[in-house]
């Protein structure tokens, strides 16, 4: 694929563009102070992730134009739309660090973890967001679909808030207790929380420019959701199970008291003793209390549980993708499907 | 002025239909704990401000129509910009207080120190910013101007956030450095992130629902961000020489070390051993420094200069305020002020 480092160093120059236009608003007046602090800001916490989210805008717009040249002006636009999602995941990930008084991210330390910014980084985290409809207006105002991007917008990071809500208050609040750690309350925290933003966001930005109405396209919206769940399933397994030198970190979900959907599978189907257990064990940082957990997940064969669950959910995407009407469209889901299906990291 | 009693009792019971509609907002599918949650949280940060930027939205529109009967639809939609200020101004506070780890608000615990809500006060705030655009959407979706209320919410929350960031960096970051606070730095900061909000988004409101195009009323958004600017030197006025009494709190302006406009002011006027005293009292919550500094305000006569200021800047708004072309816009700007000069809280 050698088109696809192209498309990724274009998109790594476009995050320049951005950038350079968000430092030169002039709905703010910028002291030099203001905008070094900004541009530090931005380096640090949006392009330093993996881009998959942003890319996929992109590549989900070339495959709705199926074969038909795609333009450089269409180009900048999706890569600047792929730059929103990145900029409402960094926003996301700079606050929750903060809510959950988190120690790194991506390999350095979180941003309000370095010094001088403490929780500055609250307002940073406000700036982030606030910079999405900044690059909207600077460059899709006047298109047909600027107010749907908007809609699109403010629905999904609302979605995504009300699923941080969820997981901090049933996660977070008040004493520890599993029995609330139920698969209903992870399967909504998960489609909330994750699958809506990175899922159904990239593609809906696509089908957007494309041209379409987002209104006929609920059952792709629901595909990617469940694809989006799917995907964090694997996460959380991988965070026990997974090649920590593969993954690049060591998972803690066992001592974070995580509703980690291993833990919730564990619960399903423990007994009286197995449960007793897992409570005693489970948001310990006690490495005994960690490996007894991870033994009784061996126990009750998570593992293949997981195997079982990743060839389901599989099938049943697949028939749900090919009953799709659009062949551009079940490309897209697929390219997704792909490139999540039986991952090692 | 019985009428105005009735506005109160109409915008209040607005305030309850608004949240009944977010309590079953479709988009996300609530449980009880979190729905309980959001009902709480709401009304602990949401209504009990002294609600003057949201009233104002529907008397700026009763004003602009100039006479014209004001029917019960337009009274709803008035209010439920109101509505959204307040809510914009809710999530500025819960954030707000966070960052300035603040004690009380509105005479009660800052909301982040209620037991059981500590760090979710931080998603909390997200949650107030994302209900603004969902109640836009459920009462002004197909309104000629949706697209100039998303972008107006947009600009002036960029703006403000904005502002927040300059007075943090300027006044909280390094070392404490009075030579900092200087006249273009105080104006900078109070015009971004107190008066686009609290004084031009109210009218921008108004004028958007009667149907102006806002590009037309460029030096409207400069007096009322003139206004919002005298408005803020009153409150810092007022936290040193008001009567704590009357205005119901007592200023801490500084013991905070804030940058207010009479350590501005005094830093013009101090000679070198004037401004050795200010280094090293201000800032400090021993009340005897506090003392010392207040003494050095009476020395300089902050309180002359600052009734100079007042009537300087009341000649400088009616004048621009009288060569407005429209006499309903004129009103508009006169009643904001008449209910602004000279006051004592």
């Amino acid at each position: 694929m050698g088109s696809a480092i192209d498309v990724k160093a274009t998109f790594r120059d476009i995050y320049h563009r951005l950038k350079a236009e968000l430092l030169d608003d002039p709905a703010f007046d910028f002291t030099d102070e203001s905008r070094q602090w900004i541009d530090r800001m931005l380096d640090y916490n949006v392009p330093g992730g993996k881009l998959n989210r942003g890319l996929s805008v992109i590549d989900s717009y070339k495959l709705l134009k199926a074969g038909v040249e795609v333009t450089e002006d269409e180009i900048f636009l999706g890569c600047a739309l792929g730059w929103c999602i990145e900029w409402l995941q960094a926003y996301f990930l700079v606050l929750d660090d903060i809510m959950d008084n988190s120690h790194t991210r991506r390999g350095q330390l979180c941003w309000f973890r370095v010094p001088k910014v403490g929780l500055i980084a609250v307002n940073d985290g406000i700036i982030l967001r606030n910079h999405i409809p900044r690059i909207l207006k600077q460059h899709f105002k006047g298109k047909p679909y600027y107010v749907d991007l908007l809609d699109l917008f403010n629905e999904v990071e609302f979605q995504t808030a009300s699923g941080q809500m969820l997981d901090l208050i049933t996660t977070h609040e008040g004493e520890k207790d599993l029995s609330k750690y139920t698969l209903p309350v992870y399967r909504r925290i998960v489609q909330y929380k994750t699958a809506y933003y990175s899922f159904y966001l990239p593609v809906a930005c696509a089908l957007l420019m494309s041209g379409e109405n987002l209104d006929n396209f609920v059952d792709v919206k629901n595909i990617l959701v469940d694809m989006g769940t799917y995907f964090q399933v694997q996460d959380d397994f991988l965070d026990c199970f997974g090649d920590p030198e593969f993954i690049g970190k060591i998972g803690t979900d066992i001592e974070d008291y995580k509703c980690s959907w291993l833990v919730v599978q564990a619960l399903e189907r423990a007994d009286e003793s197995q449960k007793k257990l897992l409570s005693e064990n489970y948001g310990k940082a006690d490495s005994k209390c960690v490996a007894k957990v991870k033994a009784l997940y061996k126990d009750l064969n998570l593992e293949g549980v997981f195997a079982d669950y990743e060839s389901k959910s599989y099938e049943k995407l697949i028939s749900s993708i090919e009953a799709q009407p659009s062949k551009a469209v079940q490309d897209v889901l697929k390219s997704f499907l792909h490139k999540i299906y039986k991952r090692q990291k």
